[in-house]
């Protein structure tokens, strides 16, 4: 576990649960590793493991050439980087924090404007995960800095790069757990429906599992209708399926539960049937999304 | 493929796609069938395969003694039947139409009072699946019925009984199809998210797909919460999960698409934080859902 010559030295700034888990990690990975937090006490075990916790940020971020900055949100990282232009430059700053695609543009711009690489990352794990194969991060950005520091970011979890713009790991991390968000919502909804009559969710959660990851196999067919734009329903149009989602929602009335999470799956049916597309594919829904005249192009060959 | 004398004569009423596979399903496996539809033209291809064609649904119905109802809704189904008192005394009526509990009980409340034994069911399957072990269908009502009928039940997909309640099979098909939309609708949102960026969405969806699937594993978890309504949190607040679900949010706005399907997820964890539970469990949001003071019970040993 002694920090070895060839390992690069790294900081961390931030110690919430996340920040330590990639703190622990970096260090057991044999990089001499550096720590800040804003407030004290949160490096207490990381101190005892043998990482260095530095009194200010700027002296952590002196310590090493690359900076990991694990904070709360877009705002707090900004905060905390505006003070550090002198001791960040020549440095790779490497941001896991939690923003959006645009604000990791942003800090990316802010970064080439103050001689800073730069590498978004953001990270599909807890902090409990972190260190294990089933952790996975994603990064955009510097590529020179994704792939120079491959072997570091692999202490974290599976690594992968999406490009240069450093937007793209937070528009991809985003759109997942904005998926997972409303599967969770669903289960809920539908806990609370068998739950109505009293069946306990854990039951409910036995039938639910293998169904959504059974239902998980139709998602490539509605991605081939999103990128094509071509919505000749091949099999259950529009108005069937606004049958069923109605009936879901009648039965949530009748049984006393809100119905506002079935009541978004509505509204998306309705809005392509009253713009005359009753008759087309359940993968309609996109278009009550997505700004119009998007997608399309691709899937040659239907 | 010959009837034999083994086998219950089956009346199937209803071809739309779904009544169309089942009652094809049903002659394959050895039962004497007899179909009606309201329009014509419909059964032609079961006819060809040596299926009865009955002129009127009363005929239909007193070609045997089980009568398997597949319609459009409810409407259709209380409408079908309400002509059919006589000939379907001391009948059995197999009613996979979708519909919700309140109306399957209702409709099973209707056959007891005219002698009519009365199974209610649930299809998880597209038409392509029945016959298939990947269809599932749920059952409730009469038990004598299940059990009499399994073999004829199995001839569609795999069969399971949830009780006497005829309401229990919509119940739990209604819960599972409302989770299913809520993750489609979430995933087509994630889509849009990416597709802003020009990323198409099948490559979303190889990414998706898994890390749903992975995402099921914590259902269990949530539903723990819920049977014990105990939301002290063991892993990330509501207020933890404001931050990224805000942040989905922002990122939509900023991408241009529309967010309802989010701001649905938003809503509940809004009304639980506004309720003062921000330091619990995100499993909190099913008190957003279910009415107040259901759940708790079980759940010991936490
Ligand atoms: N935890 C997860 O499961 C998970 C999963 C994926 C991604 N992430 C992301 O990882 C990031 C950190 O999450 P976490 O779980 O570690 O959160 P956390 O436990 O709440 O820690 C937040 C950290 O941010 C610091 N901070 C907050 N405001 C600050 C400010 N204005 N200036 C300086 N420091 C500030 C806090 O310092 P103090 O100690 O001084 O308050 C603390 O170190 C978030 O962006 C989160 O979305 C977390
Ligand atoms: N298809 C699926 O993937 C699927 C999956 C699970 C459950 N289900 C359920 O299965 C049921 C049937 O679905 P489907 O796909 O077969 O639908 P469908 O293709 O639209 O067929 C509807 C059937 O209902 C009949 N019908 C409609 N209104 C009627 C009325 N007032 N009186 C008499 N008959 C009437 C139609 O007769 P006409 O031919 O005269 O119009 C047709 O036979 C629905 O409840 C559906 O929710 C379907």
């Amino acid at each position: 576990m002694n920090a070895q010559q060839s390992h690069t030295p790294v900081t961390v700034l931030g110690l919430g649960a996340m920040g330590r888990a990639i703190a622990g990690a970096i260090h057991r990975g044999g990089h001499p590793t550096t720590v800040w937090n804003r407030s004290a006490g949160r490096a207490d075990d990381l101190v005892a493991q043998g990482v260095t916790l530095a009194p200010t940020a700027a002296e952590a971020v002196r310590a090493s050439p690359v900076v990991v900055v694990c904070l709360l949100d877009d705002t707090s990282v900004r905060d905390t980087l505006a003070a550090l232009v002198d001791p960040l430059a020549g440095r790779l700053v490497i941001n896991v924090t939690t923003v959006t695609p645009k604000r990791a543009r942003e800090t990316a711009a802010w970064a080439a404007e103050h001689g800073i690489e730069y590498l978004d990352g953001a990270i599909m794990a807890i902090p409990e995960m972190i260190g294990l194969p089933v952790a996975s991060l994603l990064y955009s950005g510097s590529q020179a800095a994704f792939d120079t520091h491959r072997g570091l970011l692999e202490l974290l979890g599976g690594a992968r790069w999406f490009g240069a713009d450093a937007g793209l790991a937070s528009l991809y991390d985003l759109a997942l757990l904005g998926s997972m968000y409303s599967m969770f919502a669903g289960f809920a909804y539908g806990a609370a429906l068998v739950g109505s009559e009293g069946v306990p969710a854990t039951e409910f959660a036995e039938l639910a599992a293998p169904w959504l990851t059974a239902m998980t196999g139709g998602l490539t067919g509605h991605a081939e209708y999103f990128d094509s734009a071509d919505y000749t329903a091949e099999t259950q149009s529009l108005d069937f399926n606004k049958a069923a989602v109605d009936t879901i929602a009648e039965a949530g009335h009748d049984q006393g539960i809100r119905t506002e999470v079935i009541a978004a799956v509505q509204h998306l049916i309705d809005h392509q049937i009253a713009a005359g597309h009753g008759k087309e594919s359940f993968a309609r829904i996109i278009e009550a999304i997505r700004p119009p005249a998007t997608g399309g192009g691709g899937r040659e060959g239907r």
